[in-house]
């Protein structure tokens, strides 16, 4: 029967710096480095073991995919990236200190744009040292200067729906190896939580979370591996 | 204009051994991890920067590519795995001691199965330990017993043909990270040298090798990275 694993990134440099990252390529620490071997542990102990894989075309996601996939005895499989599974661009606040953007403009703003579902940060500024949109990864894309959870979730879907659930419906074992609001997008489709309550969730990192799927393509309750 | 590069995996714990390996999947020494990554800074500093990437089904192929585009900055780029692209099939003597090998059949026999353009080596015998057969990742090809070189031309070329040539001649810079005997089936062909003669040709592990490709995807003369 077709399986889901969703698996977020592990620890990266500006998760631990406290910094907005969004669609800056940030490498893993070595903490996070640690946590994506140990997902790919779990998956071997458990014997779920992905038939193919997702990512996006961001370094720490690409990176856990490999770590995890080599401890499960599986980098071999067939791996499909595409920046629809990108991390939700933070636009203006890109780089920023979070503790730092606290204090310039108050909690509630910072809280507000990072929490609510439909309210984009500020746009990112043209020229901003951490603009990706010059990045030749993005070339063919139009690169968003901002995103609302709202805006992640309407390229995360469509792309779920054209390119992973067929695969999926063949009765795949699925690994999705992306970021925090991505897979939020994807968890929200899933289990059907409301737009209030899905910002939220939080998503740990590289901590396996597993969707079964029946063979009309329901999916059932959402579980960490670690606990199945 | 279209650009390949070739890259032997760095060494692998059976390299090390003296052992041999064709379709057994061991892993890259730590001397191979630092090969592949210096493969990387190559390119970086050369400036010769993949597009997009093809490899093999073997984790020491896989490995290498990972840590050479690591390094070049470019883990995002496409990534396709195929069978093809895996080392020659040794056949019976997979996982022996070379020096074992001579001693039991002969100096002469040993440099004939591995050297000869036409001669394969014994077949494989059934349940093997060291037999790859029941990998779950060969499930959907007739896995061979035995390859002479002529043999894994025959399975690289078409692969090459069909797949790879259509790629380049869009004007991408292709990266192959392959084995000896998959990359000599390559260079035979591109660089047109005679069955004689392209058994006693070396490829150095971790060094990348490239062609240039005029409008017409004719290639130019083999030149090392390291020397341009």
């Amino acid at each position: 029967m077709p399986k889901l694993i969703l698996v977020r990134h592990g620890q990266s440099q500006w998760n631990l710096e406290n910094r907005f990252t969004g669609w800056w390529d940030v490498d893993l620490t070595e903490k996070g480095v640690e946590e994506a071997k140990e997902a790919g542990r779990l998956m071997r102990e458990k014997g779920v073991l992905p038939t193919i894989a997702f990512t996006s075309l961001q370094t720490r996601a690409i990176k856990t995919l490999h770590l995890a996939l080599e401890e499960a005895g599986r980098l071999w499989i067939p791996e499909i990236k595409d920046w629809r599974l990108n991390e939700r661009h933070y636009g203006g606040l890109t780089g920023l200190d979070k503790q730092a953007m606290r204090d310039k403009h108050g909690d509630e703003k910072v809280h507000v744009w990072r929490r609510s579902f439909d309210v984009p940060p500020p746009e990112m500024e043209p020229g901003s040292e951490f603009d990706p949109g010059a990045d030749e990864r993005y070339a063919e894309i139009d690169v968003p200067y901002t995103e609302s959870l709202k805006l992640t979730i309407e390229r995360v879907l469509p792309y779920w729906e054209s390119d992973i659930l067929p695969v999926l419906a063949r009765g795949e074992t699925v690994i999705i190896s992306a970021h925090g609001n991505s897979l939020r997008a994807l968890v929200k489709h899933l289990s059907n939580i409301s737009d209030d309550d899905i910002t939220g969730l939080e998503i740990p990192t590289g901590q396996p979370i597993v969707y079964d799927f029946d063979d009309t393509m329901v999916p059932g309750e959402r579980y960490y591996l670690k606990d199945s």
